[in-house]
């Protein structure tokens, strides 16, 4: 068995050849494990010498006891929470070193948790973000003042719930690609974010592309990989 | 058995309160009835003295077969059928004599036949329409050109497919009651215009109400009822 | 950037032009934010002129909050809080000013919620609302009672979980416009107000058009500008 | 293998057995078999004695064939086809003897073939059978006419396409069980009978149960056997 | 307004001709109601004449609430409450007077909650009731060892959730209408009882027609009405 | 590039391998593919030594244009075709070797094409097939006549559509898997498969898996499978 | 009544006649079951002879009082409970004699406890089980590492939720059958296990059935029903 | 109203300005346009200076005729079609000048169309393509056969029907964004892609995300624009 690729826990085989094979480290999907399986986790690919390790979908009090836990077993790397996108963090992260810039625009206030996940989430892996809230469809004006912003961007993630028009919007105004991101943000026949999905999926605009709802995460690893494109 | 109300025709019964108690007489859904029963309907509405009888979803032939069959029984009122919606009119529409006008605003190209229902209805029945074809979303300054149009307007039919943004849009610029018509133009994941109607129904804006997939016709009579509002 | 149209707080964009651009300011939506954001939207529109700011989907225990975040900002309107429909409003409501009454039908007892919040909605912004309560289809002796109502009403919403058959029924009533809120309420094959939202989409009634699932406030909102349309 | 119960016929095996057990003898599902196996099991089915043998969903030119293959093959009864339901019927059906009557209340004119699927099967199956054919809800007088009918039915059959509202009413205005059959007529989010079908499942009136889409065969069956209930 | 009809307690107007006009009096669907209200309704029926009120899905709470409340207001009449079914009654029901037996056959004992609305309703109503209970198809000799049963009875109400299989092969042996139940028992696939239904809907057996997911009490009251069928 | 693996033909990769790695060649998936690449990928595993090949989902007329394909790329083995299930098949099956006999049940008559795809698909690939056709669950008698087949079985393939609840039944009578198989046959609320898709899935038995709507080819080939078992 | 084959508990008939009719006993689904119904169940399960009764869907708070009322009646066979699966376990499992090996593979952390439920019910039927987990395919290395395994498996059952690949890529590696398990971890667009399910459903590889979504016993139970084949 | 942004032909408005706002001109989505409106609108950007106008989902008859009315209105750059991925151009598209390649990978034979639609768009608008394919996942050798090629590409578009699972597993070995695109191949359970759709959706690749389904173009269009990303 090759265990130069792979650290087997038992409850997880943890990737060590990742960051090889696809140009950053594993990730740690935070929901459904325990503290105890986190840690483990993070302490593995820290050791193993991935500089950042993210931890998503992680709630506080989860989060208090990760940080128990890696103290206790010597990882001298600092941990960090951020509440409002429910991440943590082991390591530093890179000084920006994209391309240019990653414009993250929300819906509405209540989108927040979710557009903030994708911008955290490019800032720790290297990306200078730009962030545009509140710019909902039904006030056109809020978005067009930010125009410029949007023309300069090398990437761009949309989020948005309820109706998910956004994207199409700000994807006919970008010359760059545009992840969106339905949030499961509304209520009735928005069916969890359904009607956002559908939406989005069914863009008139060419240049937008969809991951899952409330993937805030997604969508800000893809977008600094666009920002991070380099000639081969 | 009240008489006065209704004629009963065996196949159907007759609504000659119609007009009474709406305001506007019964309107013919020429789908799945065949070319004598419509001409049998027409005719009994007409008799009853209903000046304008629409038929909608009407293919073409059948309006040919319709044609005759009014002339064969004596009605005396011009038939006409125009094309694009798929209508059949019998009788001629009043001059326009609404409070405004009504705006129909289309998305795509490939919207025009239900954005067409929409507009000939309204007409039929007594409204000056603006016409604002091909406006979607990705090339929003399109739309913004008639921002002047939407201001002023009465009531405003939009009608989109795939992502059925327009109706967000075109409700955050009116002052007036939007009727959004999801169509079924698309494919894949638009489910036959599933993705736009549940778009439309999850609007941000306060003032869109929405019909069913490809019911232009119901918009456009909605649309007219309230350019026609009158203080009691 | 252009600060006359909106004022930008960070988590949200508010928008000081809504009024001019749309005939009435803007609303609310509390799900999803903190009191805190609550009254700091509501305080921002209310130092922009706006008289009355109503808050739609509010809790109790956040309603004392948010009443108690506006007195400490110094804000002197009165904030009420009304719980059945669930909804706060800063300022004082006009004087009823339409072309008429807006009749608000229920069909059950259970969806009295979602119709206070239509009816509610309608009276704030300047109608007359004339309140139809457990008029649902299964005896509809007790809906042709109130014949009247419903012919004279300038707009009429009609709320309903279930099977909503009320809509199409009001509808073949009234001569005005009629604004169907399907309901959440029911069980089993309801799918949580999905089976009355199919309904009321399909209505063989001319005049219905249909907003979200529970959206009372849409259908008030709708109603009242009907209510208020220029009439030459 | 106990052959008295059934015949294999290979690519069938023909339940003999039935009649004895559910009080009526075996119905041909037409659909998806060939004429030759329709005649077959028919052929069986009378030569085992049963009186009547319908054959449901049977197209004009298959009722042809099968016709010829009856004769060719000996059987003399008659052999009748009726086109608006689509439904062949080998012998001859007995005079009603029910305790009643049974009503079959049709929404539309659309839904005629599926109303006669039910009427007519009632009827080859011994029961009296009264017809109210276009009685949809947009004009709820034209079904109060009928309020008689309706009172005095032992059971009845209530098909409707689109929002499928006519179970309700006629369920409240009924003393005896209501069996509620959707229809695939409509368009857009009538989803093929969708719509209809669970605006019946969630019918508020008390006494209305349901039948697959467009299974008027089914509800005619039932209706029949309530009509013939053993009273004592 | 005529008064006759019914009483209007403003949340309520409470159907006081439905025994003239259905046989029997309105039931209280007890979900989304207050004790408060449901005690008012339960004293205005009772009060009006009606001899057996139900209450469904009442909570065991409300149930001791809404006695106090009846106590308080005079009411004589006894009201017992059921816990399994959680069913309300005020008054005492009839004898057992139909024309023979119910049977309410369950698939699983996860089911007994709903098989006991069915039931109990069925009782109150004055049927004589047999259960059968855990005969699940996947060990068929436990319901086939109840045959004679199912083949006397007046109507049957067939109660399963996972794949609902049940009605079919109850439906198959029986003379009589069966009324099957879909129950929302099962997980995964089972979509909180769409699997059921759907199973049930598309029946092989011509006998079965549904209600509502969980709806025992519609299947219990429409076997009790088949049960009295009389000659008319 | 590994060519001993597979063989590149532009528009498909030939599995070379599959044979070693899986037990059993490679199946081509007849639809959605010219004659041309059909016969080069069957004359290409014919080639590298697979006794027999299977094409499955193959129109009659395809299947005479592969025919003359094969013969005149100088492929000598036979090229038989079978009608009802569309299946065509290069080369000569094995005599039946399994350790038992593979059963087939199917509910109804309709539901013959895709057992016959079961049947035939087992048969070529080693085993016995014994056949039990139209023994539905309407009729249960029908299927307990042959509880010794059932009992006697290594893999039972269990065929239906409507409401699939053959499956549980022939479960609950079996010793070896059932792999059931939902057929697309039915109208209405089948919904093309679904409700014996989602019947199925929801089997109370526990021996019960699911493959695909329609897919007989693969149940025909894990029921060969099954009663191919070796020790290892 | 035949006494032998089932005894009546009134709320269950439990089936003795199981084993000698499908080869292994009964097991109760311990979901919607109160921990009195449970513990006579097992009783009777174990008072009429079978070795080992597995309870699944079992809290741990309710296993706790089924072993209190199984020692207070009596049953000295040992009753264990195991908290990942939730199993509770009545009696001593048999030692391994299987034809082989028993593969459970499990694509991430969080889906343990239902591939837990998998290899623990194989196991206490008699199955040696091979346990790989976290061997989703975004990192194939990790999977491809136990080629060996997966080669010799008798029966492989494999565990996935969110897109559910691994069943295809364990199918295409695999000489025997694959039971798929979806499971319904996830979020958004999984729609708790559908994803999973409908991508298992659709598999490219011929060997892949599936069951329900999170059914690990009904995987386990049929691995060990392949994995002990009467074997020539 | 500013015609310099776009030309208004009633039917459309052809945005002049798409080009420089998105950096690439308007693409004609040829479905539900007749060949007059496509000419015409190719005619007004071709004229407008747009080097390569490219039309989608353009049957082969339609291209004909649009070949002919582009050449009687002077048009004189060059109209090639290409049958399968049933794509138009009008005029000569550049040399690659990306930033390296990109790779369109598809799972099977069937999904060449769709694989083709995307390659040749990003080869129209100046990326080099690597095709790969027939390299799904039941036969993961033959994708790991060219691990090298999706090492070093700077974008991929997968394409998949059935379940889709090709996305995660090209994913988890890619260094740059993955563009998945569901197709519509497959039957039964893929409900027309819905099934390769949620499992892209759901993909635990972090660098996968999803366009409608068989919607090539898009993919295409964004894979090169990825490939042009502005490097520093």
């Amino acid at each position: 068995m090759p265990d130069a690729l792979f650290e087997d826990l038992g409850f997880a085989k943890v990737d060590h050849d990742r960051a090889r094979r696809q140009g950053s480290g594993e990730v740690i999907y935070g929901a459904g494990k325990t503290p105890e399986q986190i840690a483990a986790i993070a302490t593995s690919l820290h050791k193993a010498g991935q500089s950042v390790v993210l931890v998503t979908r992680l709630a506080s009090e989860a989060a208090e006891a990760v940080r128990g836990l890696l103290a206790k077993s010597g990882v001298e790397a600092p941990f960090s929470y951020h509440q409002v996108p429910q991440l943590g963090m082991l390591g530093t992260p890179p000084a920006p070193d994209g391309n240019g810039i990653v414009v993250v625009a929300a819906a509405g206030t209540s989108d927040l948790p979710v557009a903030e996940e994708a911008a955290f989430t490019a800032e720790c892996l290297g990306s200078e973000v730009v962030r545009l809230y509140d710019v909902g469809v039904a006030g056109i004006h809020r978005l067009l003042a930010y125009e410029e912003d949007i023309a300069r961007a090398q990437a761009i993630v949309a989020v948005a719930g309820m109706e998910g028009a956004l994207a199409s919007v700000v994807g006919g105004l970008a010359k760059c690609p545009v992840i969106a991101v339905p949030t499961s943000v509304g209520y009735g026949a928005s069916f969890n974010g359904l009607a956002a999905l559908l939406s989005m999926l069914n863009s008139c605009a060419s240049n937008v592309s969809v991951v899952n709802i409330d993937n805030g995460f997604g969508a800000g690893f893809q977008a600094n990989l666009i920002n991070h494109a380099a000639v081969k």
